[in-house]
């Protein structure tokens, strides 16, 4: 048995952006990681380059965003639809889109384009600061989760690129982000199901242009009688152009066709008359087939896993590549972290398929239907405008009331919730509570429109009472591992009992925070302000009151165990022009009474996991021991796992 | 003559905020810059920290403000204030306010502390892209204005700190950023004038602390019976600690007294009793006298220069240090690139010490007023709540209607927009149009509330055509020296011969713009946004009308000239909660008509220089020839300079 071999935690293959993430949070949280890419340098220029809304705020959770908005990306508000004149004489617009419209609730309602290479090197600075290096240039030549070591079941062989070095390591975990061609996939004998069998090749040319179409800032959508492009703006002046070269429903298919740039150049001139078009440079050109491709497993084995394109491929219409990337990375980052420091059991770790190959069904499922709606017929101008209202989809949006939705209204507004990324709803399960949990009680609320468990927690706007910062309550607890316990406390005379109560229960021996207590509380330093008891929760208290009557009544109105979270208490007081009457705009956009609160238990990606009523005695605790108890490693609730109590 | 010695546009001396600030302009601007500063190193503990919300502004319309807040600094939204309870026992909260009220129309309404450290590194590092460092440890031994070299004027005698090895070099100006004790004021003969006889001697304590004080994290002016205390929160859960040592008022008063680290944190400790507060650790601590004083000369010869704390010193309390001296760097460094480039006379230079030196004397002489209404009488918590109100002064506020103003309530507006840094008001002189100013015309618009020539312009939101980008349009125009011209556009089928009229007159031989064409304007690359026609003007152009509707009329609708400032067209289409039912907010915040729209030129540093109607016919054109005729070193105007059009 190869004892002498070094042991990781994890080995990730690629260092684009699923790995890249998947190794920044594992990285942050103290894992050892072997992180190899077969390329011998970031990506220089060309391939992915969208950040939808939803992944702006992921990044900025990470504190990430601010450095990638120093490379001053484009940014995309609209999205410019052009079609051929009636009378064949080119193309005019005839209609624009906002790309994240008012009706979803987004901090940043526009998409950021920026080449992949600067994304990649803001993850690698980061890697760096936690002690991550990517190996270059180095592959993958061989695995097996052989059990030979119990702790790190998997040998992975690698061999460096070009002096064919070779070395051999052992890992609790090893993650494929190496791409469509995956070796680990290959290996593992999981095939690529082909959703939607139609196939295009498509080239695509990132440059400097000198043009009079009107347009060229948008992301544009143009059909014309001589082929279709799409154009996205990019930083520094650059602009990306995609054509399709060919279909697979073309006479003449073949999937291996080409294209020159100078044809490329040729073809979007044709496309865009009258309107004219030069280049200045071209900084990359690709021409590449791709098809709709979704793998049949993420995981055989539940040690090793696949995530990003390894798993889904699609056409880049949809700029959708790396965001589905990003959260792969961090769904299963997570969980990871849950089950190897002790915290959950390792059955969580089949969620991660069943949550996120989901979500890659539905996009390519929806992708298919989208594109098969708007070849029906042009939506009506009246419809557009329908569909991009800031009010929720409801009866009242319905432009024939009492009559049956309008198909392409709520088609569009499910588009752009999916291509914002605000659509992902995880399904029930272990994380995401339903009826079908295990953990019952009567006081877990129903899923309501507000929050649902497995969908992303809505922004909201409140004040830190510490020091009266105004503060994006879905943001103030960072991505660091822990659930966020969000207690919205209503009235603070009214729900100080239960408050209290519930303080009382958590504290007890065997709550779902006492028995997962810091071994050593005294040595963490008093200025923790996310898990000072354990790294497993964060704690934010949520009052519906102003900040100014609640500065000083802190210590009266939390017990000490709330108090210790004294950065995140807040004061639900500042106004929303989403519900403008409410006088408690956070607890009113939870769905939340605005006297008697509730709890919102939030997973560590920021989807809501559970909703509980804050009542008087132990029930509130029970619900939530009885939560977390359905995953945790250690039973919980009264009389339960060990004697620690705070 | 020592023609042999080396030559500079600036030599700079003192790598302070002014210094530096100043170097990083003239650095952009394509100066030859020599800063020297006599510290082997920037600035490692303590100095000043806080940087206003218009400041923040400054920062951003420079592109720095992302570097700052990567530091994560402390931001203060609020003031509290503890005194001393009747039963003599201890302090309570007698109130807190908002240091950036929302009366005040600001983008960031907060102040940010971090450590001078940090934002002079951010300057550094800014310095060095543009090929300019900062020669340490070096002092300056001597200097003169000697005129031996008409175009270097000045000599200039450096000094290696440790090496004494020595250096002589000649400048066009010299430039003291020195702090207090500056050699070149010594040198000139400048005398300090002290306001306020009243001196104080200062403690100060940088450091990380334990306490149940529950205003820790807000900045607190804080009275009891055993001294006065300040408390200003820090970046890494850092917190300042200003206490007042001695006063000259004092019988017993030493300019010279001292005081060890322990006895001041002694005092801080029975300040705040009954709360305790301990110590982790202390990172900077220092003991000064400090007394409120202005230099009587800013200059002498219009070529060598002062700035920052050379020229004023002040008490810590207002925390307005740093923040004058941001503002006293731009101001000098667009007049002095203005009068180098070639584009206005040199006599523009004498409003460097006009402008900056009554901002001064209003801050020292504001500083006194506000303490002694202060120690009169308590502000009742109704007028602090009037105060603090989103509206405008004027008669609707005053608490007593019919009756006079309230004092209060008028020097707390007043103090807020001073400490915010949005009260400053330049004089009326040959930048900041007025009934006295040489151009004349029925064009030009008076002075209103809404735009004040010499007055910050307004923020508003607007939204960009070309790609539909929510725009902050006071930010759209980057610190590029240039003068930016607004063109509100009002209704465009109203304003559309008053725009191809301007853009006529603009184009003809002898216009503001035509008489300072860059030389080769086939040199400029179509991408470059800003100043395609010439470095000392942007044009902006803003319409009010939905983006949706503009986006293809642009060619149409804004002749040649301004339609090459593609990404400057705006839409007015964006609600703004200040004027609620203006269609047209950004119109209506600048007090003009949303049909007729109006021309507002802005001088380089964000500063209203004066307001004409856009008008049919030559009038706008004319209006604006005679403003920047009166400065510019060529005459404007029909007939006059050269035969450049476009």
């Amino acid at each position: 048995m190869p004892t002498s071999l070094e042991n990781y935690d994890i080995v990730v293959v690629g260092a684009g952006p699923v790995g890249l993430l998947l190794s920044v949070c594992l990285a942050r949280w103290g894992y050892k990681i072997k992180h190899i890419d077969n390329r011998p340098t970031p990506t220089a220029t060309g391939r992915a380059d969208g950040i939808q809304p939803r992944s702006l705020d992921l990044l900025r959770n990470m504190n990430l965003k601010r450095q990638i908005m120093a490379h001053e990306p484009a940014k995309v508000y609209e999205v410019a639809f052009w079609d051929p004149t009636s009378d064949g004489n080119g193309i005019h617009r005839t209609g624009t889109w906002a790309s994240c419209p008012k009706f979803i609730d987004a901090r940043y309602p526009f998409t950021t384009l920026l080449h992949q290479g600067h994304i990649e090197n803001v993850f690698i600075e980061d890697l760096k600061k936690n002690g991550a290096r990517i190996q270059r240039p180095w592959t993958i030549t061989g695995l097996k989760n052989d059990g030979k070591n119990e702790t790190y079941p998997v040998e992975v062989n690698l061999e460096h690129v070009d002096t064919r070095e070779k070395e051999t390591v052992r890992s609790r975990y090893l993650f494929s982000g190496e791409g469509a061609r995956s070796f680990v996939r290959e290996k593992l004998g999981i095939k690529i199901h082909h959703k939607d069998p139609i196939a295009h090749v498509w080239g695509v040319m990132d440059g400097v242009v000198r043009t009079d179409f009107p347009d060229i800032k948008m992301k544009c959508t143009i059909h014309s009688d001589h082929g279709s492009i799409m154009i996205i703006p990019r930083e520094d002046n650059m602009v990306r152009l995609y054509i399709q070269i060919a279909s697979s429903t073309d006479k003449d298919w073949n999937p291996l066709k080409k294209a020159t740039a100078e044809e490329v150049q040729m073809s979007a001139k044709r496309i865009l008359a009258p309107y004219h078009i030069e280049w200045d440079r071209v900084e990359w050109f690709s021409v590449y087939p791709i098809g709709q491709g979704i793998a049949e497993k993420y995981t055989l084995d539940h040690r090793i896993f696949m995530g990003g394109d390894a798993c889904h491929t699609h056409s880049p219409k949809a700029g959708q590549g790396m965001n589905t990337a990003f959260l792969d990375a961090v769904n299963l980052a997570w969980k990871i972290h849950h089950v190897e420091s002790g915290f959950a059991s390792r059955s969580i770790l089949t969620t991660y398929e069943s949550e996120r190959k989901l979500i890659a069904e539905n996009l390519l499922t929806f992708d298919a239907k989208y594109a098969a709606l708007f070849s029906q017929r042009k939506p009506s101008a009246g419809e557009v405008n329908l569909a991009s209202q800031s009010s929720p989809t409801g009866p009242a949006q319905n432009p024939n009331p009492g009559g049956p939705p309008n198909e392409f209204v709520e088609t569009f507004k499910a588009s752009c919730e999916l291509t914002s990324g605000y659509g992902i709803s995880y399904p029930p399960n272990i994380h995401n509570h339903s009826a079908q949990h295990p953990a019952h009680s009567p006081l877990f609320h129903p899923p309501t429109r507000a929050l649902t468990p497995g969908r992303i927690l809505p922004p909201s706007t409140v004040t830190r009472v510490a020091d009266a910062n105004t503060t994006h309550l879905e943001q103030a607890i960072p991505l660091n591992g822990a659930f966020r316990i969000y207690i919205f406390a209503g009235h603070p005379p009214r729900t100080r009992p239960a408050l209290s109560d519930f303080c009382a229960h958590l504290s007890q021996p065997g709550s779902f925070l006492t028995a997962f207590l810091h071994p050593d509380l005294s040595s963490i330093p008093h200025t923790e302000p996310h898990t000072p008891h354990s790294r497993f929760y964060t704690f934010a208290t949520i009052f519906a009151a102003p900040h100014a009557h609640l500065g000083l009544r802190v210590p009266e109105l939390l017990p000490p165990v709330l108090a210790r979270y004294r950065t995140h208490v807040y004061a639900d007081d500042v106004w929303d022009a989403r519900v403008p009457d409410a006088t408690a705009s956070a607890h009113r956009k939870m769905g939340l009474d605005e006297e008697k609160g509730g709890v919102v238990v939030v997973r560590p990606d920021g989807y809501v996991a559970c909703v509980v009523g804050l009542v008087e005695g132990g029930g509130t605790v029970e619900a939530l021991n009885a939560y977390f108890g359905a995953f945790a490693i250690r039973a919980l609730g009264r009389g339960k796992a060990g004697e620690a109590r705070l």
